[in-house]
């Protein structure tokens, strides 16, 4: 797409630091790191979220995750990583272009706000409706 | 695991509300749910977090989340669903079985904290450095 930013990374119109590359996804940095070894893995093709990603795309994307998060623990050992992916801009996607973050913790930097939640307990009647809508609409 | 909860619920010894299973991984309703919807998948194994899952494991996982946001999507319609999947307690895992959320935000519901953050440039000459390591590191 020609005005998204990580399509002109793609075809190297915008520098990056790049991480991995393989034909069918790119890796590499983000430049507005949540913390240090914040990365980026998206698919060639443009696809704005998961809902119109190919199963192999998904596929590669974890693939290469894999890959990269034993390197992340391999280059700079975090004390965690936390894998994040947002689809919408209700969830605050802001570029439109498939992205999967890893985002890694290393001693002395801050919390990540993105994992800490208060554990409230639900209402069961409601979530088992809930998860029967979801279950009869599984494919 | 004997003591870890989610392997309890995998064995029948905790009930849980179901919303998929297959040979490798099942999912399931969070019971303390961030939003309506808020499901997990996890495989069967007992692994804690992503570094100790095979390939296979990660794979089964993505395509059992893809075939999940499609229903979430045709049984509740979010306006936006969020991927977290922590890895480590320094990145506030709690239940320490690898657990991959997807968190439907559905319209009237309030914000996801974890999908915010305030976009701040990083130093160009670290992030350099610390790709190369990363980059280096890649089996």
């Amino acid at each position: 797409m020609s005005d998204c930013i990580f399509c002109k990374i793609i075809k190297g119109e915008i520098p990056c630091f790049k991480v991995y590359e393989d034909d069918s996804v790119l890796a590499f940095a983000d430049i507005n790191p949540i913390s240090k070894g914040h990365i980026l893995i998206i698919p060639k093709r443009h696809i704005e979220n998961m809902w119109e990603a190919t199963e192999e795309e998904l596929v590669t994307v974890m693939r290469t995750a894999k890959k990269l998060i034993h390197a992340i623990k391999d280059a700079i050992n975090p004390e965690g990583v936390a894998v994040l992916q947002l689809n919408g801009k209700a969830v605050n996607q802001v570029v439109m272009h498939y992205h999967f973050h890893l985002i890694p913790r290393s001693e002395g930097e801050g919390k990540l706000s993105m994992t800490e939640w208060e554990l409230i307990p639900g209402n069961m009647e409601e979530i088992k409706q809930t998860v029967g809508k979801i279950t009869a609409a599984i494919k």
